[in-house]
């Protein structure tokens, strides 16, 4: 039973705070039985994992807790054993996505609305830090991965206007820009295409994480083939 | 031009952080230029305005806000001046949705997916706190406001499995539950219908402000009307 604060887990979990040691030591911390039992669904062990009032006091597990409410487990993973999956034909690319919310959001998008993959370019929020992780609600332990310059072809941009209906273009990746700037000359002029989510008159433009969900769901063809199979209401 | 901590203003923008006193003196705070610009394209003057440089000092200002980067403008809005425009047709209806950008994401997505009103419960987060406000994007000054019980029938509740695809349902109002419980057994019961947005299998569910702007894109009409009348890509 750990009961001291500087023991070396302990002290581990604080360290993986920070980006920078997550790259470095290339582990992350998951924080909750929900997201430990995510990725043992996915055949993934951590390779640490602290519960309250078995191998760490309850206090000190609260204390390097990053919730609100402080969960009964804590665990480190490593991200080397995210599973390697097949890449699916459909997903997302985003270009300098910064907000973790948003980054996890979009992975948790393309798992439910998928199989569809993340590429991410640098300059995106840490998939593994600790909002990230929650936003993804356990689809970190299930999505594919890869780096911006990775994602398959035909790449589609997703602008805020000009482009094609989003449910009228074909390509496996759509490309989203960030949150402010959107998506720069020279992304723009990588892509062989550009796609749109029709917007009100009047309206500037949706959240990245919206308009990414939107786009996998006209794209990954489960509207139609549902809609067609169903009764209608 | 102030330059006192104690000044009037801001300590009112100060106590403007609190939930209660803004419900009690019915008055909020947008920070930065682009919000000032959205209310006054919808003809809402705000009824303090701090601008730094001009009427206060910069580092005073900085200190009243709440953002990473200080703005050159903090505004006070009266609640009872944002715009009473017609009823749109369609609409959210929140059911207990806490987290402030979830709210603030929704209302974005209701103006632009809209115009789609947007109904909250008892236990919403405020829409007119800092967070949902900077979510909104200043869609707060565009987007219709009302009580839950107010929204108009008939209701369909968004359920994760079991309901008729969300495209094909009618209906005026779509009921949207909490992030983690999502809508109790009593408020299921008041609506009219169940609709479902299909998942991939094994996925358990979207974000609400996801879920929301799905269902909106399906029900606004914009998705088929655009697709029609655009050439293919």
């Amino acid at each position: 039973m750990i009961t001291s604060r500087e023991n070396e887990k302990l002290k581990l979990i604080r360290k993986l705070g920070s980006a920078r040691q997550r790259e470095k030591l290339g582990l992350f911390v998951a924080e909750g039985e929900d997201l430990v039992e995510a990725a043992r669904a996915e055949g993934v062990e951590p390779v640490e994992l602290l519960s309250a009032g078995e191998n760490v006091s309850a206090e000190l597990l609260a204390e390097v807790s990053r919730l609100a409410h402080p969960p009964r487990v804590i665990a480190v993973f490593r991200r080397a054993d995210l599973p390697q999956r097949r890449l699916p034909p459909v997903g997302l690319a985003l270009w300098r996505v910064a907000d973790p919310g948003n980054v996890g959001t979009l992975i948790r998008s393309a798992d439910a609305l998928g199989p569809a993959f993340v590429a991410l370019s640098p300059g995106c929020a840490d998939p593994t830090g600790p909002k990230a992780i929650r936003a993804s609600m356990g689809a970190l332990f299930r999505v594919v991965l890869i780096a911006f310059d990775d994602a398959p072809r035909p790449w589609i941009a997703l602008v805020p206007r000009g482009g094609s209906p989003v449910g009228a273009t074909a390509g496996a990746t759509l490309v989203l820009g960030a949150e402010r700037g959107g998506l720069p000359a020279d992304v723009l002029s990588r892509c062989d295409g550009r796609a749109t989510i029709p917007l009100a008159e009047g309206a500037d433009s949706l959240n990245v994480a919206t308009a990414g969900a939107i786009a996998l769901y006209e794209r990954s063809g489960r509207r139609a083939t549902q809609i067609a199979s169903s009764p209608p209401a």
